[in-house]
């Protein structure tokens, strides 16, 4: 199938992602929907770990979304259970029994209350999902807990993303350097009636949830939120970042996240999630293309995030970068039908350091063949601005092409 | 090019259009952009004719948008030109001199104000457009006037569209039986950098412009504001209703828009606005199907809407669709998204009279074969209830396909 083709945008190879004291991995095959390959994910972390989230706006989301939910308010976490190949999405009364049981039999296992078990769920919408096959797996999945299975974990929950997904950073916190890694999975709203976007970010840093929360939030809305690939938001997305505080003791009368003490750390969790979120950009869907919007002079930063992703958004837009064709006229009617302010006549829109339009028309000097070699490249950047005020934002998203099509239009199974 | 195949959803041919008494057509062949086809449209209405319009809510909308916004404050027309091959968008102080330009030139042929000169365009952004060939094409558009002149006048607008669109209706009013006669252009937002749609309604009747334009706002907001083809708003999007009151007497004592009298008037208002927007849809870049999305249960009729645009938007729907997939997974996506609200566990979906979905899971006497024949049809009807209140609403959109890639990702030439 299309989708098992490797992304012309994915990496060289896996990144090297160093074990991180206080967390272990284990995968296990239970056939939920795929055959001979990993289904499952199961994460123990120490005793004592914090847990922060970030989760869909979807009206209609997913069973474990609405059990993470609940269990966040708690801040404390004991192990994570993912499976991949059915979302225990729409699925009513059946989906809630079936995360009650699921949490049930871990928290037996890994002796913790129900409320530190963690879970996500990716694949099939509307499908009861089984908890038996998962209960059934947690004895094997005990025994085979390592700390270097960073890459087997970043498989498990893949469904038709062509290729693993991991960062990693690290930071000087108070006296201690702490290490934050992640994996991510997510490919658009994904192929034939699969879904979601999800992402897992450890660190043994000492975070109080509260604290961890407010940081995870602030970096998610600079990376995770700013990306699209098809503007189809899941009913499953899910961040999750555990803080194990394994690598030293928490800083001393930590009160709020503006705590200058805590500036290395924020800027390491923002550096992680974006490169995740890129990751998963490079994976999008039929995607040749990797496209970087950034808005300037709007209203305020929020008015350049809805600017910049109605351009991201804009299937005219996405088809002629596919088509190598700088049609800044479709980035106009983009920034046009965006509904927040834009002074047409103070209009400068730029695309690989070339400006092609200023003062609401095309730039005197642009010779559409100075930026060709850009628009064959794989890495296409845009920037407008709108001439109204400082508002800034940067958005990604990848080029819609005939892939695309293919991977979604194709008839299931 | 891909974009000159007929659209398998055209009619069978080109309405019957009654000639309409004040109204009078010439075309000509100016070469703006195309060769060896009429390119400018001029309409002449009888003096006194009352005017109303619907223009884009776009920001960056073009300078025949901007004079007709303008000009309807006045509510009196005594003629109209269109011409397609460029836009007029995008082009600064340039796009103000040529409107200018164009309604002296005309206003001092047609013996009227400029004021009375309505106008619009459609085609390239941001190429500056020349008045100088359609001026110069004034005297002989007056010589050849006529009154049967329809196919012709919708011919001339089109850009990519692969059929000319029409519709006509009549209705009793007060004592006498009026026409309305319509014409429309739009593909979507059009191949290599065109864009828009245009309509243009004409009728009889003797209505003032400000019950005309309550009477137009309220089906325009019922049809061409519920069609969606790739969810890109056009810069130049116009929709004009000219009433010349050639058909007999106005109504004595009319105040109000709710005026019982209107109401047959208003109905066949109604039915000629949505022919006309459907035949846009039908005409949508690559269509292969027509799909009618209705929403019940929502918050309010606006909700409603909102949500039917959020399903009629989503290239995941639209792909499936087009690959014959009833997977309704992707519409409970598509309301999830949409931000409004809806009850999970109360949503029920129905695609061509089938129930798919109920109470929050799968409808469990659904059998995918049941609707895999209308799946397999030229029609496809989506049909959801959110289970929150009594709002409601219908939207229209066609699939999207591989040839929507063709005609948008080809480059330009």
């Amino acid at each position: 199938m299309a989708s098992n083709v490797r992304s012309p945008l994915a990496p060289e190879q896996f990144p090297v992602v160093p074990p991180l004291d206080g967390v272990t991995f284990a995968v296990a095959e239970t056939g939920i929907r795929y055959k001979n390959r990993p289904d499952v994910l199961l994460a123990l972390v120490a005793p004592g770990t914090s847990v922060a989230g970030v989760l869909t706006t979807s009206k209609s989301r997913s069973a474990p979304v609405d059990w993470c939910a609940e269990k966040l308010k708690g801040g404390a976490a004991r192990a994570l259970i993912v499976n991949s190949g059915n979302a225990n999405a729409f699925t009513g009364s059946a989906g809630v029994k079936t995360v009650t049981a699921v949490a049930k039999a871990l928290g037996a296992q890994a002796k913790c209350k129900p409320a530190e078990i963690f879970q996500a769920s990716t694949g099939v919408i509307g499908e009861p999902l089984n908890p038996a096959p998962i209960v059934k797996a947690l004895p094997q999945l005990f025994g085979a807990l390592r700390a270097d299975a960073w890459a087997d974990a970043a498989r498990a929950i893949m469904t038709t993303d062509t290729f693993p997904k991991a960062a990693t950073r690290k930071a000087r916190l108070g006296d201690v350097t702490v290490t934050l890694n992640g994996i991510a999975k997510g490919s658009g709203m994904i192929a034939p009636d699969m879904a979601t976007m999800l992402s897992f970010v450890f660190t043994d840093a000492a975070l109080p949830p509260k604290i961890l929360q407010k940081l995870l939030s602030r970096s998610s809305a600079k990376s995770f939120n700013c990306i699209t690939v098809d503007g189809d938001t899941s009913t499953s997305d899910t961040l999750l970042a555990f803080a194990t505080g394994t690598a030293g003791p928490a800083l001393k009368g930590l009160k709020s996240d503006a705590d200058p003490r805590l500036k290395a750390f924020a800027k390491a969790l923002d550096d992680l999630c974006q490169d995740l979120a890129l990751q998963v950009v490079k994976d999008g869907e039929g995607a040749e293309k990797l496209i970087e919007i950034t808005v300037a002079g709007a209203e305020n930063d929020k008015a350049a995030r809805t600017i910049g992703m109605a351009i991201a958004n804009s299937p005219l837009v996405k088809t002629a970068i596919a088509g190598e064709d700088a049609n800044w006229g479709r980035i106009v009617m983009a920034i046009g039908k965006s509904g927040e302010k834009a002074i047409r006549d103070k209009l400068k829109i730029w695309i690989g350091g070339v400006q092609l339009a200023k003062n609401g028309m095309k730039a005197p000097d642009y010779r559409e063949a100075d930026i060709m070699p850009h628009m064959k490249g794989r890495s296409i950047v845009i920037k407008a601005d709108v001439g109204v005020g400082k508002g800034r934002a940067t958005v990604w998203t990848c080029d819609l092409t005939h892939r695309y099509i293919d991977i979604n239009g194709s008839y299931r199974s």
